[in-house]
């Protein structure tokens, strides 16, 4: 087990990123480095929490995103990104969301998972989170989520459907749970 | 352990429901009472997805919702909702919020709970459920939750910041969102 666990992380931590940003975004990268420093743990895949425009359909495709930030964005910002995104004329309209933080960590064994999903819920903040261990994959992986998050219709018919006042405070208030995310990634790496 | 679990079962569905509700919501009634046929699981907690009116604060208190609905609405009735809500003065300001299905199960072993997550995970589409088993607290639960959701700011100072066209559509949307997540209930329901 602990030879087989040690070479996977191995395997794992060796290859190129996947994700479409190509490395860790800032915020998340200490938590992701400290995980990693413990043979019990590696991590799969992170996110920090983002603010994005996507496309209101259900099926998965590669270009369901119009915009994507992981930092805090402006007023003017946004409506650029929304003026860009009406010409490209998406019949399914385009949603606006603001998701947590996200952590998928493969633990060596299920007291390792239990442990951190502990830290994770019951002291970080992280209420969303669970083991995913299934009988069809030996490993035992736990998915952190943060519960910051906003979503709803923004764009239809080619029309921006709210008004600047609402945009305005709708930044806001995704500014605020992005950073409300950060300070949960922090609790967290003061945990481990 | 079996007859522990079985103690604890039968003590937990012989209580008093303590939900503010009372009962089970009736889309997911059935799937709770064909899990608790089963002598391996039972339920804590069920919602078969939610249209919430709450308040726009961390802190949870007793008089946080200003409406709730189980059922889809209508737009006068979300009208109605706004401007009964207005009248309550709420400094922090109000939330629209629409919320998935998500339900707690007992299970009496930890394989059953990989059991359970993996129909629901991977063939129900209840893609947000995990294992919450700790360390500090003996019985293995399975948190389900599905993935239907949206949340925006709605009242601010006093006003609507949206306007009745937002309103249509936030409608029609959360409406699909709750349907998309009984949908979910039945296809759980079918795998068991």
């Amino acid at each position: 087990m602990q030879l087989s666990f040690d070479k996977r992380k191995q395997d794992c931590l060796s290859k190129t990123d996947k994700s479409s940003i190509g490395s860790w975004d800032k915020p998340i990268r200490e938590l992701c480095e400290k995980i990693n420093k413990n043979n019990k743990y590696y991590t799969l895949s992170s996110c920090s929490g983002r603010i994005v425009l996507i496309k209101n359909i259900k099926k998965k495709t590669h270009d369901l995103f119009l915009f994507r930030s992981h930092n805090k964005i402006n007023l003017n910002q946004l409506k650029n990104q929304l003026e860009k995104s009406i010409k490209i004329n998406i019949k399914e309209g385009i949603l606006f969301k603001q998701e947590p933080p996200i952590l998928h960590v493969c633990c060596e064994t299920l007291k390792d998972a239990q442990d951190l999903l502990f830290k994770a819920r019951e002291k970080a903040g992280w209420k969303n989170s669970g083991i995913m261990s299934s009988q069809n994959d030996k490993r035992v992986i736990c998915e952190l989520r943060s519960t910051e998050s906003l979503g709803l219709p923004i764009i239809e018919k080619n029309k921006v459907l709210v008004n600047e006042v609402f945009l305005q405070v709708l930044v806001r208030e995704a500014n605020k749970r992005l950073k409300s995310g950060w300070e949960k990634i922090n609790r967290l790496e003061k945990e481990l």
